[in-house]
């Protein structure tokens, strides 16, 4: 493997000195950028997409070719697990995610498959061999996987849902069948993740996209638990470099303090949570990740640029943040945008590291 | 006026002492009630429904001949006012509401219509009227109306939105038409709580159901500053009778302390924010509202039953809270798990009075 020339987003997430403020962007390879579109009508559909290695690797180098930015994300979807389990992923035009099945008792969760990285997965392990070796070096590769919380809602509800009617009476009324669910997806999650890290990904994010619909408590029993019982069964180091792990749970940043102790080395925030609130509540333990509202990508170059100032300011000095947006990039902005933004980050940054 | 039997909800909101929690759900009168089916049906739809004030009256009343609740709440939509400002309300099958024209510039703002209270507004306040004769003193009457961020979303958007992109657009981009606009807005809604209250609430609540969605600093200046602006201007005391406010942001757990200082008398919280936490970050400025996730009724009435009595000693001994669900209560609940909660509430809170 060739040497790593830009390390800049793993030392930031291991809080150590960088030169600047670290950027990348969540759906950084997306439907904003006509390269993109052209791909997923060369590949057919999003899945196939996501299952053929050389396609899913151009997608990803595609917003690299274009902008500065200190990281990769594999191209793939959070929903390959629930797949490989055998509830038979599909995507309806206009409709999002659906399952052939769902998991609504014990009995559907003893059915599920135990995936193979191999057989089930070996797909996604191609694409990240593929695209670590296709980096040659120039950023890390992150790999990723939606959390078991987040995966469950979606093989619970059978889709994407507004008020997650079937996975939230099931956490009241059937708790030890959730937790069955959730203790398989775990399993299978960690799996998946040291696979990825084998295959070649630098640095693993957690996407418990879901998280913030629960419960406060709930969301500890339910989702954090079972991300801290992945991060624990982690490769922390492969082939002697440390391999950063970022937990995001979109509306938990009321919870900041107890997933700083979740063993991660970052947490992802939305633009909810100011950085120097955040900052100061999370202290030393974990480097923080975010938090631009992607919507303001809308405005004007200039505009970016101030809110990109702000934030830098709102962190302030010293190493441990990682510029991001608070979710993934919206398809309607303009790509033009996006580069303002991480710009912004490149030129406006530099002033906080020396 | 006949004199009120139970001011349980009113002394609650203002931190008096009370023999057990008062207890009301937001979207009380609704879809899970077979009768309420039924009425509406009888309406035709959904906006008929509300500017019939004998209907309206009845779809009020219905959920307080099953449940002992403390408090009725107003049947009315949040859309009224930008209806009455011009907009063309209407409502699409499956689609939720939509406006035949939206706001997106200054000359939009400039055209908009000052509604009247009287003739534009009026079967509002005949509901009202209404109402609290049949009420008979029984419980108090809630009014209510959306924030100005909350509204202005719909009618930028034309509609409801999953990313308010262009009302988020218009926050970067064009700060100056959107101020314009939510200055126009907490004028009408200012006006809109004064005539309810005039017309027979005794209570009123803003419902900020989109302030989450905004970046914390964006929620100060485009959201809560303009609540606060409006709690300004309403009639406190109505013949002789103080007059409680109580805001609601959805998702605003992390901005409690901003939102103490707004000058409401209570705080809606959803559930994701412990009571014991809300209630030390307040302190004594703000009475608390909530916070039950209402997918908790889809569960069994013993399971329901648990969590109340959590969430009561949660928030602990002693006033200042009233029981109720963290978001409007789903249609597909079973009116007898509602009932569970609302008696769950009654039997289990008197210790926390003693």
């Amino acid at each position: 493997m060739a040497e790593l020339k830009n390390d800049r987003f793993l030392r930031a997430l291991l809080r150590e000195s960088v030169d600047r403020t670290p950027v990348w962007m969540m759906r950084q390879a997306g439907r904003y950028l006509p390269e993109y579109r052209e791909t997923r009508a060369q590949a057919g559909d999003f899945l196939s997409l996501c299952k053929n290695a050389e396609l899913a690797c151009e997608v990803t180098l595609q917003p690299l070719r274009r902008y500065p930015l200190d990281a990769a994300i594999l191209f793939s979807d959070i929903l390959t697990i629930p797949d490989a389990m055998g509830l038979g992923l599909y995507f309806e035009t206009g409709e999002g995610p659906r399952f052939e099945r769902t998991v609504r008792s014990m009995a559907d969760v003893e059915a599920l498959k135990t995936p193979s990285m191999e057989t089930d997965l070996g797909y996604v392990m191609k694409a990240v061999s593929t695209i670590r070796q296709a980096l040659n070096g120039d950023v890390p590769l992150i790999g990723f996987t939606g959390s078991p919380w987040t995966l469950a809602t979606y093989m619970i509800e059978g889709g994407s849902s507004k008020d997650f009617r079937h996975a939230k009476g099931m956490l009241y009324d059937q708790p030890e069948v959730l937790h069955a669910l959730l203790s398989r997806l775990a399993d299978a999650v960690t799996d998946y993740l040291n696979a990825q890290i084998e295959a070649g990904a630098q640095a693993v994010q957690i996407f418990d996209t879901w998280g913030g619909a629960l419960a406060h408590d709930a969301y500890k029993t339910f989702s954090l638990a079972y991300m801290s019982k992945i991060v624990a069964g982690l490769k922390r180091t492969h082939q002697g470099n440390k391999v950063p792990v970022i937990i995001f749970t979109k509306g938990g940043g009321q919870w900041l303090e107890s997933m700083a102790q979740s063993g991660a080395d970052a947490l992802g925030l939305d633009w909810t949570t100011p950085l120097d609130e955040a900052r100061s509540r999370v202290g030393k333990q974990v480097a923080l990740q975010g938090n631009l509202d992607p919507a303001v990508l809308y405005s004007s170059p200039e505009r970016i640029r101030d809110e990109v100032e702000r934030i830098l300011a709102e962190f302030g000095k010293g190493s441990g943040h990682v510029f991001n947006l608070g979710h993934g990039i919206h398809p309607q902005i303009d790509p033009e945008h996006a580069g303002a933004f991480v710009e912004a980050v490149v030129e406006l940054s530099p002033k906080y590291h020396r």
